[in-house]
This record gives structure tokens, C-alpha cells and sequence, in this order.
């Protein structure tokens, strides 16, 4: 995937051809209507071509030198390539992509072949005083790939597309993968030897296996698989002082752990080359359930209980009950949920059980493994469920949310077309604190769309469970303010993650920091943030790597 | 456990009232004698009252100070109590006490009750210029608590065995542990609610929690549970620069892993205080299996077949023929494994199998948890182990093993009083790196010996196991050159260290580095060195933590 080919990606999520549009979807327009009073006629984004891109800042002499480095056709100083690498895929990013009032703009695009011309681009970068913004899949949704600090230095982006290798290691069940490998691209190697990674975050199509590890990233299948920080075995890293290659191994004592130092670097430290990851056997039986729980916090328990008694479901995901309705409404598939789980049961299931309509909470589990044990596990979990009183769905639903599992972000578009501000964030926290934590951050946000007189709405999900604790995932949505929709964004934005730091919740259990989780000293405090600045000094001494993001 | 109590594990492993005597064991002592070739008569170390230890270099007024900041009554500057501090339990260490040759001295040791005590008694160190070495329950094989540093300032040891809280949140099922929590007392108070850590090194009768968090220990059931580092999800540490507490989430995308920077820091960026770590029902069912194997290699083999099918044995343990031989004539238990495996079945299955007796390996495991799948699981490991011939030996190795597990240890004080060298080391790599780092190992270990011109043995387990690869631990055994003897193991040690680093493997899977296993850069090379020490010039800028260690 070269510059070109991400040209249909300005200002919308994916793919236009994959694109979602509303009008197709009638219940699932009704339903916003109804909770945000009303929607705009769409309207379409700045073409790409009518962006006003300022003239690079390179010299030619710069360029030149790059060029010496990669060739001159690795080197990309054109407006296109230079806009499309200058935003990711925040709210921020696409207001400011749509609005085509796109402030920053990186001055060259290089494609590295090798992790060599990674190390020889950092030296030049650091002779000619370039700062450096390493760009995997470019799909941060928290600034992670801002051209900034562009006032002082010219930015260079180093678009690791081309490091792709994915080399399987058979007897030790491992890949050496290389940092630009897409997610599609990795699956069909290991898939075509039997295997799988088991990481399928909600950018898998469009997102690299550097910027997971660079981000921590959560697959959709974490519960089994784990996140990406718990496979990675070893890293690369090129640093402005040279490479380090952590030692290889499935566990070590040998002092703190440099693997778990720079997964999560976001580019500050070094550019990622490739990593070393865990991979198993494609598993022989998976098998959906899905259920209705009669409330979001018996849904939290249920999903406790699951944990805690060892089950370890592969997909995992607990729908508040606004996000249930929406989810009821969002299919178009129709041998979906709104078909599978249609009004008549629905109606059934309130009538027979007594369930308030207005609490129900969707549970999508799947299990995954050995035909015997997915059985056993099967029939533990719905042992479980009908102590809650659970209503169990069958495999229908699971199998349509698979189908349509990376659909979700391209109806952003369509929102941001018709005026509507959507962002999603989340955190993690113990089992112990889910509630408190996730009445504090409704709260913020809640309060946040109020204040800016603004109809609107939340709705959460759980999505990763651990023995301990779960992710809360939430998304909102608010008819915005016209030209003040940074405004009110950034008000509910800092709201939300002031109530995750002062709750104990993490600022991020998967999407990372970028530019705008920070100040990251709310995680671990002030002297921990000191920590981090000092092993970026070491490695980055002249701060020329990934400014302003994560410190 | 205060300074009295630890006298009687004065130049021993542990308790003397558990000694293990080879007279009681006549069939492990003819087969050292043939490994050996011959053992001496057993001579007594050295008493601790009759060493002879110079006198404090801390002033008066130094000891004031520090009175001032816990008492006077937790201040201990008396000969044996400083003693017994300066010491860990590596054949190092125990060749020095016994001998009563050990050549530096902790000035003082100080018992804090709270965090805030430690972090007082860091500040008044820094105000005095005192090397300040954290102690936990000094069953380090590295190293880790001797008082180096010695000649420039004086050292003051904390005790932390006050700091021993534990305390349980039901709801996320995790706990919150002192750094000086025991083993036992930890265990003690987490069964008493139906709850475990399963964390049981090797050492657990005598080590702490900050002792198992700071040096990345691993437990004999590591398989089911995790190794200390996947265990805790926050932890507190006390630096010169004052406190990090971790947030408390079960993961986080919030940046490179602060929480594992701090696990594995063996002391020398402060002293841990305390963590929080997850903690499970105790099983409701535990079954044991042993197997004959035909050979090192499939046993292997059949461990890594194992676990990449998913099985996860809490107990797994693949002893090499050496050591297998070694285990048969250990027990002392009548129910033992020599009876329960004894020559006549050995017999029999060397017959009826065609198996070389000199190249049968025993493979304990156990599985844990629910009882169907406690029982599915231990069908599929039959199933797996009869594809490589195993000879299934039951219940009782197990159990006997179990009964036995923590007395292993108590054999090298014997060894040593009979003018044995012996001592452990161990490493981990990916499966596919096995058999080259394991040929490498044992010929440095042999080589070392036979330069010694001295009658030795090598034997190894593997007994930590993932998806990836294996722990590998070596025990080598040799007559000792008279005083010459730690040269000579110093000789093999480095031969040894050389051999892991030069072919793949860690320097330690969970034993940490100490004094005795740097330089540190072989592991991740030279740059992951600057940066650990541009962390720790942050966190303790005069250096005053656990000097000469790890770093």
C-alpha cells in the first residue's frame, strides 16, 4: 500500500467503496434521530485536491540527501502524499481532514526497504535537524502521527510499509513480522501454514503490526489471544543512538523488562523495525452465544464470574443498554440481529421474564479451540448465564457482528457528514472499581454534551476481561456546534479523561496517548514521567523523534 | 522473622532443623561417590559467633540518626545481626560463611514498619551518604544483598520484614502484599479465604514478595499461574527521588510499562514496598502424572507438543537422565519415588520398551482447576505422551516430589561440608533454540569442570514452559579444589554465562542478575544499558541503591 493507494482513505475511515451510509440503514437512522434530535443533510468532505498544502520546507539539498539514502523514488514530497501522511484518524484529525483546515503538514514522505535505512534516514535526519514521525497504518484515533513541532524543525514520515516481512518460525510457534505489515497481510502468511496471531483490533484491515506494538494495541479477541505487549517476544527498535534488538525469549529475569520499554514507545524513542511474535494454531472449532442480561451491572458480574471461574471466551463484548439498541438497529445484514433477535422475541423475553426493556444489555461471547474443551466451555458459560437469569440467542448474532466486526468506524463518516460529533475513548480498572469508574466518566461526558446545550448520547461496551478488571469502552455522540466542534469535543474529551485519572481508571487500555491523552503524568505520576523523559534523552538526545506525543 | 530468628540459616539454605544428611540417604550417596569419586568426611562451618567482623563504620551520630527516624529498638548494629545481612545463599555466599571468609559487612539493619519509614531512612541516607542494600528474606543465588560499595561508604541493609501486609479485594480477586510478606504467611492468610497466588519458588519457606517482584521470580507452578511479573498489576517502590505507585489496572496502553521497569530492578532504583498481584480460588481438584520418556529430546518434545495444543500443567518438570537418576535415589520418603518406580519396574520397562536406561528422563506434571477439565486435560496429555512411547508412572512421583519439593536445596550444605562444589544456573529460550543452547551450556559446564582436572556431573531440568519455549536449569556438582574452590567455580560460571549469551538464550529465567551474573549488556546490548542507567540516575541520582548490582 503506497501513497496512492491511501488517497480513498482521506477523510473517512477506510476504503470510500466500503463506506456506510445512513440512508440505508432506516431503523438505525430513526433511532439517532430520535436520540439526538434530528440530523443534517449530508454534506461532502474537502476533496484532497482543494487542500491548501504550504510548500515544503526541505531544502533541495535535504531531499537530496534523503534520496541518497532510499533513492529518489522512496522519497515523496508531493501534496497528496504530504497531506494524506499528515493526519490519522481521530475525531480531530477528520474534522480538521473534512473541513480541509488541516494545520500541519509533514514535508516528505520516505519509504524505507530496510531496517538499515531506518538507522541511515535518523542519522540524516539528525544532521539536517529533522524531526521524525514513524507512520505504520496512519489509523491513531489519539494524534499519534501529527506532523508537530513543526514551527521550529521541518517533520519527516517514515512510512514503514515496506518493512513487511512476516518469517514463521514452525517449532517454536513465533513470527518475526516486520513493522509495516498490514493485519490482512500477516493473517494470510500465517493463515496459509495452519496458523493465526489472534490479533484483530478494530483497524485490522488497515493497521500494522508496528503501530500495534508501538500503541499496545487490544485485538477483538484479547480474552484468548492476549494484547499485543503479551505476544511480542522481542522488538527492534532504531534509535537516534543505534539499534536495540531485544534478546529473544519467552521469559526473562534479567533485569527490568526492556521489551515492555519500548512496546507502547509511540515513536518517541525510535522507529519500531519488527518484532517477534507468539503465534498458535488456527483453532479447529469456534463457536458463538450470544446472550440478553436483564442489566448492564448483572452483565458486568456475569462477565466476572465467567473470568474468575478460568473461562477464557476468545470475543468477549458486553453492550450497554444503549449501545444494545443501537447495535439491534445498526445491521442491514439481514440474516443479522435485527432479524435473528427480532422485535417479537424481544417482546417475548420483556413479557416472559420481566425484563425492563430500557436495561437490557447485549453479550456476545465466542469460543474458540479444541471441539471438546469449546463444548465444555459452552456449556459452563451458559450454566452461568441462566444464574443471571440470561436469555441466550444462539449463534446468530455473534456470527453477524463477525461479519460486519470492522464496519463500525465508517459510520463516522456518515455522522461527521450530517453534523454529528462522534469520538469513542476507553480505560481499564479492577472489577472492584467498574462501577464507580464507569458512573464518573457517563457523568463527564454526560455532563460535557450538556453543557454545550447539545442533543446527545453514551453508550458503553466491556470488551477485554482479565481475572482482575475489564476495559470500559465508550462511545458518544452530540449534534455539534458548527465551527466550535473542536471546542465542544475537546471540553467532553478533557472532562471524560479527568474523570478516568481521578477514578483509577488507565488513560488507555489499547488506543495509546499520541498527542491527545497527555499529560501522561495522571497514570504513574510526575516521577515516572521523569523516568520516561530520561530514557527518551538517551535514546533521542535531540528530541528528534515523534515530538510532542506520549511525554 | 527478626535477626534472631535467622541465625540458625548461618552458612545453610535453611532451617537447621531440616538439614538433610547424605548418611540418611546411602543410595544418593553411592551414586555421588561413583559421579565423583569419592566424597569427603563432612566438616562443620565455621560458627557465626567466631567470625570475625570489623567493627561499624557508621558514627554515632549516624545510628542516632537513624534511630530518630524508626526507633532505636529497630536499629541493629550488633555483630551477628549484621552478619547474617551481608550474606545471600549462592555457593558464593555459602563458601564465604562457611568458611568464614566473608570479607564485607553491612553497617547496620534497620527494620522500617511503613512505606513512609522507608522512605525517611532513604533521605537520611542520602543526607549521610550511605549505600542503602534492600533485604528480603537474603535467599538471592546471585548476589543480590551483599553490601558492596563497601570501601567508600557505609551500607545499611533494610529488613523489610515488617512491611508484611496482606490484604484481599474479593471482587477483582487480587491482593495487596508487604514487600517482607513470607511465602508461607502470604499462603496462610490467601487459603484462609479459598484463594491462592500459586506463586511457590524453589525458595518459598525463606522469600519475600519484594524479593520474588524485584528479581522476576518464577513459582514451580509458573505454567498455570505466570512468573511474579504476569502476577502483579501495580506496585509501589520508595526512590531517593521520592514514591511511584503504579495505577492499579489489570493492562494499560498509557506508554512503555512503568510497572515493568520497576519489576526485576533487584533493589538498585529503590526499594519495593509493596504490589498488588492477582490471586485465584484455590483448585478445586489437583492431579498428578509422571511419565518415563525414552530420551531428553522427546521429552522435550513432548512438552512443547504440550503446550502449544493449549494444555497448561501447573507443575511441569523434565528432569535429564542425570537427573533422573539423581531423583531416584534422592527420597528418603518410604512412599517414595524409589518404591513407587522401583528397580523392578525399571526393569521391566527397559525390557518390554527397548528404552536405554542411561537415557530414560522423568517427567512430572500436575493439572489443576475443575474436575472436568482437570480430567480432560490429563486424558490429552496421555493420549499426547503415548505418542512417544512415555511410560505412565502415576500419582505417587508426583506427590512424593510434592511432599519433598522445597528440601532440595538443603542438599547442598552437606555437599559443600564434604568438599563439593555445587550450584545451579539456569536460562530460557524459543523451543527451536533448545537443543543448540542446551549442547552449548553443558559443554561449557564440563569443559570448566575437566579443566579443574576435577570429577564432576551436569544435570538439568526444563520446568517452566510456554507456547514460545522453555526455562532450561542446570545443577553441576564437582569435587572442589580446596581454597581454590571459588576460583574454580567462578571459572565455570563465566564459561557458562558465556555460553547462554553467546547462543540465544537469557541470562536468567528467573534467579536475576545480582552481582554475579553482569555484565548485563550481553543481554540486550549496550544501549538498553545506557537506558537502564539514565533511569536509574533519575529515580537515585547518587547512586546510593544496591551498589555493583545488576547494573
Amino acid at each position: 500500500m503506497r501513497a496512492n493507494d491511501r488517497i480513498s482513505d482521506w477523510a473517512a475511515w477506510g476504503r470510500s467503496g466500503h463506506a456506510v451510509r445512513l440512508d440505508d440503514r432506516p431503523a438505525l437512522l430513526a433511532f439517532l434521530n430520535e436520540q439526538l434530535g434530528g440530523l443534517d443533510m449530508p454534506i461532502p468532505p474537502m476533496p484532497l485536491n482543494e487542500i491548501a498544502v504550504p510548500p515544503t520546507r526541505l531544502t533541495s539539498d535535504d531531499l537530496d540527501a534523503l534520496a541518497g539514502v532510499v533513492g529518489p523514488d522512496r522519497v515523496d514530497a508531493t501534496n497528496p502524499g504530504r497531506a494524506i501522511h499528515s493526519v490519522g484518524k481521530s475525531y480531530r484529525d477528520m474534522v480538521s481532514a473534512f473541513r480541509g483546515t488541516l494545520s500541519r503538514f509533514t514535508d516528505a514522505v520516505i519509504y524505507p526497504r530496510h531496517e538499515h535505512d531506518v538507522a541511515n534516514l535518523l542519522a540524516a535526519a539528525a544532521a539536517a535537524d529533522l524531526a521524525v514521525v514513524p507512520f505504520g497504518g496512519g489509523t491513531s484515533v489519539v494524534g499519534g502521527v501529527e506532523p508537530r513541532q513543526g514551527a521550529h524543525r521541518a517533520v519527516l514520515t517514515l512510512d514503514l510499509v515496506d518493512l513487511d516481512h512476516v518469517r514463521i518460525d514452525h517449532l517454536a510457534q513465533t513470527a518475526d513480522i516486520g513493522a509495516g505489515a498490514f493485519g490482512p497481510a500477516i493473517e494470510d502468511v500465517l493463515n496459509g501454514e495452519g496458523l493465526t496471531l489472534g490479533h484483530f483490533p478494530q483497524s485490522f484491515e488497515f493497521s500494522t503490526f508496528g503501530g500495534w506494538v508501538a500503541t499496545r494495541g487490544a485485538g477483538q479477541q484479547s480474552t484468548t489471544y492476549g494484547k499485543i505487549e503479551d505476544m511480542v517476544q522481542a522488538v527492534r527498535i532504531a534509535t537516534p543512538q543505534g539499534l536495540i534488538a531485544t534478546r529473544l525469549t519467552p521469559a526473562s529475569a534479567a533485569g527490568p523488562s526492556v521489551l515492555q520499554q519500548i512496546v507502547g514507545s509511540e515513536g518517541v524513542l525510535g522507529v519500531i523495525t519488527s518484532g517477534t511474535a507468539r503465534v498458535r494454531p488456527l483453532p479447529e472449532c469456534v463457536r458463538f452465544k450470544a446472550y440478553f442480561l436483564p442489566g448492564w451491572r448483572d452483565g458486568i458480574d456475569f462477565l466476572r464470574q465467567m473470568l474468575q471461574c478460568g473461562l477464557r471466551p476468545s470475543v468477549v463484548r458486553l453492550s450497554d443498554p444503549v449501545e444494545t439498541r443501537w447495535l439491534m438497529k445498526t445491521s442491514s445484514d439481514k440474516a443479522g440481529l435485527i432479524r435473528q433477535v427480532g422485535k417479537a422475541y424481544l417482546k417475548h423475553v420483556i413479557q416472559r421474564r420481566g425484563f425492563d426493556p430500557d436495561r437490557i444489555c447485549l453479550c456476545l461471547l465466542s469460543f474458540e479451540g479444541a471441539p471438546a474443551h469449546v463444548r465444555a466451555d459452552c456449556r459452563q458459560a451458559a450454566g452461568l448465564a441462566s444464574r443471571f437469569r440470561a436469555v441466550a440467542l444462539g449463534s446468530s448474532p455473534g456470527q453477524s457482528w463477525k461479519r460486519e466486526r470492522f464496519s463500525l468506524p465508517y459510520f463516522r463518516d456518515d455522522l461527521m457528514a450530517r453534523g454529528v460529533m462522534v469520538d469513542t475513548l476507553e480505560t481499564a480498572t479492577l472489577w472492584s472499581n467498574v462501577e464507580p469508574l464507569d458512573r464518573a466518566v457517563r457523568h463527564a461526558i454526560t455532563s460535557g454534551i450538556d453543557a454545550g446545550q447539545a442533543r446527545g448520547a453514551v453508550m458503553a461496551h466491556v470488551s477485554h476481561v482479565y481475572r482482575a478488571g475489564a476495559s470500559l469502552y465508550y462511545t458518544f455522540l452530540a449534534r455539534h456546534n458548527g465551527n466550535d466542534a473542536l471546542d465542544q469535543w475537546q471540553r467532553i474529551k478533557t472532562a471524560a479523561n479527568r474523570a478516568i485519572a481521578d477514578n483509577g481508571g488507565t488513560l488507555s487500555h489499547h488506543h495509546g496517548i499520541g498527542y491527545e491523552h497527555q499529560p501522561l503524568a495522571a497514570e504513574n505520576g510526575p516521577l515516572a514521567v521523569q523516568a520516561l523523559k530520561a530514557l527518551k534523552a538517551t535514546l533521542d538526545p535531540t528530541a528528534l523523534m515523534n515530538p510532542e506525543k506520549l511525554l
